[in-house]
């Protein structure tokens, strides 16, 4: 079965425990002929890394990756592409008191009831290490969609950091570098009150939510698959396979529930919409937000261990990475929707 | 490919056209021995068909299943079910125009640009009609999860219609019969403004969304399977498969976002994690809601058409197929994770 | 699961039982806007169809196909294609008595070991009515290809029945017309005998073996999937997936054992590779073999059932369809291979 | 796509080029508490091993395996379980002269056909190398099944090479060791004959093809998922999609064409049926065979490679291995054939 799985054609497999030898991916279905950025490769996984600034972990990754199959003289071959990372801290001692006591919030005693021999260390496959592999699969997936259709373009950001909401348009989001926040919430003020309010939770063992949003611009037409494959249930999916996910709207999003339908269907390229109708994009920019819980981690444990206060801002390129892998996906599905 | 089905292991594929001969579905992977509840299956029907009040359609969905294989002696025999309901009222002229012009909101346009040759009448396959065939399927998930786990129960039910919204709690929703409220908004006094509101959309040429919130109890733990088929993550695809679906959260949802984690993650068995920790089942009760958006018949469309001013009512029933589909699948895979 | 579906983007799931409702397909990954072709529908079910002469079964299989859905203005629309036909001669009185002593040879046996609870009558779904399915699949898959390669041919035919085993060559093959030989063994004098043998086998209650062979002329370099979805792989799955067979061989084959590769390897377009090398087509006409074993209706069961005495000849029909749902599958697939 | 997996549920998936980092394989679906034989899977890789005596290839593969995740304290964890093998001997420029002129009897000009970007060193991913990976799989896929099913038993071995044919009964090939003849051909005249053969050939660039069969005893009735998963159609995929096979046959197999029916059909538990009736299996032994064309690598070529001039000997590990994947995947798959 195809429970590390993801994706139709182009398909991800991940695998790797968290205090394990390494994480990896293999991606199956990936054409050959796509030019292996591994720059970009690297800069995605460098943003995805713990210890980047005062408001996440301090846990060293040091996450050189290792392209080990299907990728020959700077192209891919056609053939499973494995990428391997491996595990260069492994203080599992710090973990040792887990396997006797659950941690609040975290999956310890529900993976136990499932599997009933697990890994203890750090959470094993259910720690957030495992969102490695979709930042490495991801990058792949941008290589393949930018190279075939090179005015592409996805930006997730916070959007929400506890109680600080942003307010910004898209117009304004996509002129912004979102890494020169720390907080990855392209706001001054905003970004700086969330800096404080983090800092001050890491030293109190406290923790937040927030969401991340995500727009995506120069989208063709007619992607997704009806009527179990549209591109808003597959995208659904892939955020909600995220750890510490509870929520998924696009377009209109839970606002659409109080709207009247004469407000709301104003025209066919409409915003509410957020660039799906049907279940297949329409051309017009993607808009879509994933909400975050606070992390589990907290009190002591969070003071002993090496654990964010907010998940939020190192689950940005987490988002983008599964946006590029539905859109890979997707863009090649459909060389298959007509004969011709 | 596998645009058209649903499930790893208990596995659907839905087929017809909203106008053409038949809907009906196929199930694969129901085990042999099911006892099949021919009656369960025609109820289910009838409570998606619509019709059914003032407030819904007045399209005449005949809708008598066939069971055309599958099934022997009243039990499943480990072969595909394929079961069928034939198309009574095919009044395509009344789609004649749509030909010509895409209705807004809907996605004659988006259908268009994918497959180039579309069947206009009525939406073809992007018509709500195909929910049918979810109800078909959700009935044999549902008799094979009573008969395995018979004391699994789910409620799905209207929580939000336009800004009419519910507080009551769980325990109040167990008890009563949300059938006998026409907008499946089990409160009297909000029932009856919803019925009003509907009453006059109808005649208006309006619409409205609303929310359809889902409990279920005694739900096994250690259902879900990590990491890509999380049981939120298969949860909020199958939710947002269903149309006009906009938004998708469970536990405390989109709230969790604001909480501090110090509140939030109180203890294992918190109402806040909706059921679901790392991906799994806890084996508290499961909690989520979809949103929907207006209906996308308004104005001259919606006074000559037959369609619902707000689609939530009728959905619920499909929102329940959908997690009974979800269940079973989980059910069964779930005898694959240890050796014994 | 995936047990009664057949191929990866092109896909076919079979459903019925011999004696229920009805047989039928549902087709899963055809692109919108193949020109469906009923005549050839009726037309290769007619080849199949018992009762064509002396020599099959008298079973009255009206098969009359019905398309119900995914097809719409002659063409088809992307969505899944069901095709229904109806079991019209169910005398499963005939059968009752299996349902205490299972016929030698059948699966009645394997078949209850497996899922306790069968259809008896007739073999439920191990029955060779099964394949009308393929067929049904196999015609479309057929109009997919001979749109996008009109040049692309099939042609499948009875090499050997019984000792009667045919020695022409492909040239000469080409150029008859096989269903003018009752036997399918396109040599007037072998087919003369054949006819002989398999008329005295009714009466006597005997049965036959014998060898489908397959040519296919103008196939693309390239199809086929490596490593385990290659061409030679998918043929043999798709061959030993029809009741009755006990070998698979392509090119030079079994006799390939024997050779000295000084000898073998001549050149890169030697028939001996049989049109596949490395598990791709080489642009090389195809050649291959399958083998049947003697139907297993035989003395007394035979003499009272409506059987046939040797399979071969409505084999090849079924062996067509198969092919031609591979070749669709794969060509298909090969729009993945690259970038471009 | 799935082109480089293999299995429905319990799955692996190959990746790795002959000449590049490293080969290796992920496995998904094998359930948690497998106990992990380190040593069965080194003993396994030994025996595919080039360099293993006289007749078989010189070529140094180290090939130390690395587990690289989803095993814990010895035990599988449900997760997927990566393993590694580095590819220590890349002496890639004997293999440069390849990129300018295809080898006969070689994928070269087929695989360049359909990716048009290939790694030609030591024919990359088309390489004999790639068996490894089935090897590892197979090993655990036998850790599973032995753990489950002590009693069963898998036993291959050359059944012919060249023209020395075996004609050995199963009771006698049970007792023998098999890894005592150079050859793997279990009868000392033939064997040591057959050696004379390939020593002769390895000087003389001459090659020669082979039968691998199989035996197995006391597997379980009904493995096999009707109609296209049938145990015999799966074995079938799995072989053909072992490089150099050209043919497949079970039980009686390609004899069973030139028998009489009732002659054939003595009673259920017949030798003739090779331990498969109606696609499942009866309980009955196992045995199949597996055709082996010359290996390609003839005249100069041979002669400066590092190539077998037979494949049958180190091939029979890893028909062993599909053997065992095969039997792992309807083993867990027959989990789901009934309710309880």
């Amino acid at each position: 079965m195809s429970a590390n799985s993801f994706g139709q054609i182009f398909k991800m497999i991940s695998f790797g425990e968290s205090h394990g030898v390494a994480l990896g991916v293999v991606i199956e279905g990936c054409p050959a002929g796509v030019v292996f950025d591994q720059d970009l490769l690297v800069r995605n996984m460098q943003r995805r890394r713990p210890g980047q600034s005062s408001v996440t972990t301090a846990r060293n990754e040091a996450d050189a990756p290792e392209v080990v199959s299907g990728v020959f003289d700077g192209k891919t071959l056609g053939t499973p592409i494995c990428i391997l990372v491996r595990n260069a801290d492994q203080r599992s001692q710090d973990y040792e008191s887990i396997q006797h006591s659950p941690r609040i919030g975290h999956a310890d005693d529900t993976w136990k009831t499932k599997f009933q021999h697990v890994d203890h260390r750090g959470g094993g496959r259910s720690s957030g290490r495992e969102t490695l592999a979709r930042v490495l699969a991801g990058s792949v997936a941008q290589m393949l969609c930018q190279q075939l259709l090179p005015q592409l373009q996805v930006k997730s950001f916070s959007s929400q950091i506890a109680h600080l909401q942003l307010t910004e348009n898209a117009e304004q989001i996509w002129k912004v570098n979102v890494d020169e926040y720390i907080t990855r919430l392209p706001h001054e003020k905003l970004n700086n009150e969330a800096v404080q309010l983090l800092e001050s939770a890491k030293v109190a063992g406290e923790s937040y939510g927030g969401t991340v949003r995500t727009f995506v611009k120069n989208v063709p037409a007619g992607l997704g698959q009806p009527v179990f494959h549209k591109f808003k249930s597959d995208l659904a999916s892939a955020m909600l396979s995220i750890g510490a996910t509870t929520s998924f709207e696009f377009g209109a999003g839970h606002e659409a529930v109080r709207s009247k339908g004469t407000e709301f269907h104003q025209d066919l390229q409409s915003a509410v919409y957020g660039g799906i109708r049907g279940g297949l994009t329409t051309g017009e920019p993607l808009d879509f937000s994933v909400g975050f819980k606070p992390t589990s981690s907290i009190k002591d444990t969070a003071k002993k261990g090496r654990h964010d206060p907010c998940i939020v801002p190192r689950a940005v390129p987490v988002v983008e990475a599964m946006t590029w892998l539905v859109l890979a996906d997707h863009v090649l599905w459909s060389r298959l929707d007509r004969i011709r």
